[in-house]
């Protein structure tokens, strides 16, 4: 943490700082050569410090020069995690790819589509039973029931399955069924719900808020790694911004900033971050070649007959074309993709 | 609502289209002198319709013309809801002021506090027991104690209480102390919350999340509503920019917007808005302007020792140098502000 | 300026950065106490030195310890600038009311509006003859001929004269007519036009660009004041964000910081930064609330009929109103209005 | 245009608006079986007859039903334009490369990078005489002695040349020298400068603005096209948002969008789409990936001299290396890349 003054700051005002700082079992490292005087702190510091010292008298800034995140970051863990749900590893040199519809309606719908994504080379699947949505007066998922749809969709497929969970009081029941659970943009920073899942030993996938810097992603993250649980995959699903043309703005650069700040697994999840089919296609192979280590694509099998977010989804048939253009897109990027056999 | 067929949509493709709503229960009125063809949806539409019908060929756009809100909607209730706690009005034409510090931190601090803001002229007395950090690593507040000494400082000053809660398995003890229920911004679109605090009859203040637009604050509202609850207030509490001077950029906007489209109470949170004490009174000032229906300022007895944001902390000095400002300018604008005698 | 290491930085590592500064003729104060080694860099740097340094390695960041802006700070000058306009100050202790049409039309349109806005209490008046059209099939204005029509509103009424010049090549023509010269939003980053205009010796209004933080309008404000013109309002009108209900987030905010930050006086548009007339009024006694040497209103003799921004112009009679409470406002906050004396 | 009256609007209401339509030599069509009356806008409408409309007692809102852009439109022109420059095609199924330095310094370095870039396979030439600057104080370009150091970079490798200008004045200096004439971020909306560009016949590279949506960028491009000059390729570089680690945040969904909605070549500059140098390559493929028409990237002798823009440039190192991965993820994609026969 470094203490700039201002420039018209008196000694008295510096001394007052190198005071504060002692009686805090800290000390103080005055540059005064420089444009205006400067104070370095030694010693360990806590995050709200910053606040305190920048309202005494004289302070102008206060700079913090540690990252607040640790578990995360890439100098605390430099190889990479490898999460590993049955045989799929994420985090390596595959690409995973999790498809699926947005929320489950039928068994017919949640098998069908389970057995269309694994025939044409998605590796885990996904389906949402309990649903956050916007409004009081829209489907809000179909519960417990909605997971055991998804359970015989895995039983028939074999495929490990991710599933949404909402709130505190449901992570056993979650865990129970779920092979990864997801926890939703809109709850990145429900606090609760991050320390919760942590007391899991199911991987846990973490979605960016929409409104979430980077920094703010990896603490939140830091929530669910310092519960115990480091098997954590962070999720890019697109951020708020004024352009309305998109639902979100899916922020690419993301994926290689994970990459260089942390060595926690990177997923895109173009269906959301546009939030028209048409252009998930294109951005599903743009998150590829940024790097990503696997991307999660809603698939429904009739986008205008789906109950939630039918206008994101692509059908069987698209999703199989966009899955062969991936394979071309990953192999140019050195990056491995399970081809089903008999596609 | 509204379908609006491409340019070179056939005559078929518009056939699909009302066959499609007859098959709903529904039906479509066609406009085709118009630039294009445009259907008229006539009857009671579901909100998933939208994207449903986008996915179908010919259709450029589809535009809902109902709003998505309506407990909440001035439409629906024309008449100001006025939230009384003990012989406080929130919404009518006295001006509210709600003050207090961020966290509860010792009984002699919120005790002091009270006690001050009191004697300024506050009515309604804050503090958070159960905080949201963005860091695992941050204060996260007293807990239960916390509430105790909340309650300390309310049988001493008489004040009502407002304190937050922050999950769903802590509404009841947040309600068994509370006078008014605070939803963070960050809970916003926290669902299982808003309905568990919605079954409570406990007046509920709910904040603006710092990327939600006017319309999904309104829908949560319309969540709490939706569970029997009348008593809801709004905190605008500022959204997040581009601009990094301010913590966030505080949309006083809202005040008049929400005034126009709702019948709910909107109080404004310049702390929060601006982060910055030094921003604190004219902001409040340009709320009370903009015809608030109240304010909420924290306030410390030693914002240099807070901890937690202090940097937004006004002292009891400066609080009560703000509110004779605030006295005339409330006047200004036609709203009644409770002086109290000593000051 | 100072320079943080990478936590594994080497010895030579940081040799090197002395070296380097050493070779520009300045020098670096390392401190190596604290969490990592930090380098205080003495003497005059240049801003793209951060760049370079950051380009170095073991260098994690590279942070700016003064503000880039040097005229416009208050730093440099303590006391507040007033603009002298005619009989009309700007910047003192008298709120500044600038009215007038979005754009000129007719030699009646403006001559009435003037008239219509001095009779409640306008004292400088506004139209725009050139205009910035986001669409080249919009209205551009009148361009010469709408400044004769200015000229005349001017004769009949003696209000000085605020209007927009978009180019270089228009600066002599648009000082030959103008008291006050406008640049608008889009042009904030026109660095040729803010070259030229502070070529001039006429006040410049120079509006806040719809997605500049308000240190690259300072930055904007220093190339008018370094050509050697002094005389610069600032002008705050809403900022692009992502919520839709207003065209513009009215950043009030932005009013106690520049007044914080720099001598310069501060004007807001609450035209433009709600784009709605029914929240004119609100958010223009907001900003005078919160301290702004003036606030600037479109009024337009029949705004349903308006060329260009109809849509937040108001009607003679609501700005009357306006006026009225604009005048409570202000005493409240201790500014003074002209109150003109057959109102 | 679609009228949509509010809910409790009267039949006289109703009745002023076609009255309204019909004395503008418009009709409208009633539509009443709706949620609310709706009424179609027949005939040519003009874009501020929206907020005309909307002032009009009874109306809720107006929506309009075409988009305002016209001869940039895919519906205007279903086939893609290909811009030609020397034997280099934009637009089409080969994928350009544009590199070169943000601002020219010497002769040495821009020959020096024009070789180096050639050598690595880029096929158009880029460097700035004329550089915008954030502050007063920046090194603002070299301008006509530039201009001459790039042309003898032309003429040593025979590589086009595009070079940005900033204001009206120097359209036909620019034009004299460059192949391409970019319009940079700042200048999207300066439309004197769009209007000037529009009536050379050289090709415009017009960068999309920081805060710009979508449909304000090809608006801009219409001012070009409206002024008979065809030849307009678009250039995707980073929007601003509340993001702070990147400088921008790139924004590649536009790169499908553009191509769904407009027939102009589309090209990605990660370089001020990022800011860093190191998010540079996986964020060019990413935008190759995309199916961008070709990306621009900064590359520069010693990054860590660079007079601006060092942080986000590539040394030739880097950007060979770079190159041989393009060459792949194009490949993928199906596009061409003119693989230089000496790498």
């Amino acid at each position: 943490m470094i203490v700039i003054m201002s420039r018209d700051s008196s000694e008295k005002e510096v001394n007052e700082i190198l005071e504060r700082l002692k009686g805090l079992g800290l000390s103080g490292h005055l540059s005064s050569g420089v444009e205006r005087a400067v104070i370095g702190v030694v010693g360990k510091v806590y995050p709200e410090l910053k606040d305190n010292l920048e309202l005494m008298p004289g302070v102008e800034e206060v700079i913090p020069i540690s990252r607040p995140y640790k578990l995360s970051s890439r100098e605390f863990q430099p190889r990479d995690t490898i999460v590993k749900v049955g045989d799929v590893s994420i985090g390596g040199d595959e690409l995973v790819v999790i498809a699926g519809p947005c929320a489950v309606e039928t068994t017919e719908q949640v098998v069908s589509t389970a057995k269309a994504v694994k025939a044409a080379g998605a590796t885990v699947f996904r389906g949402g039973a309990f649903k956050p949505s916007t409004s009081p007066y829209q489907f809000r998922g179909l519960g417990e029931d909605g997971l055991k749809m998804l359970s015989e969709a895995r039983a028939e497929t074999g495929l490990p399955l991710i599933t949404e969970v909402l709130t505190p009081g449901d992570v056993d029941l979650i865990a129970k069924y779920a092979d990864i659970i997801q926890v939703g943009a809109r709850n990145m920073q429900n606090f609760i719900l991050l320390d919760e899942v942590g007391r899991t030993r199911k991987p846990v996938m973490l979605k960016r808020g929409i409104s979430a810097t980077i920094q703010e992603w990896l603490l939140s993250a830091e929530y669910i790694l310092a519960q115990g649980n480091r098997q954590v995959i962070l999720c890019e699903r697109g951020i708020r911004t004024f352009e309305t043309y998109t639902r979100n703005t899916f922020d690419l650069s993301a994926i290689p900033i994970i990459e260089k700040l942390s060595h926690l697994p990177i997923i895109a999840d173009p269906s959301h971050g546009t939030g028209k089919w048409y252009l998930v296609p294109p951005m599903a192979l743009a998150a590829v070649a940024a790097g990503a280590d696997g991307v999660m694509i809603e698939v429904h099998p009739n986008p205008d007959m789906a109950l939630k977010d039918g206008a994101q989804s692509l059908t069987f048939e698209n999703f199989q074309g966009l899955m062969s253009k991936i394979v071309l897109v990953a192999a140019a990027v050195g990056k491995k993709v399970r081809v089903p056999s008999k596609v």
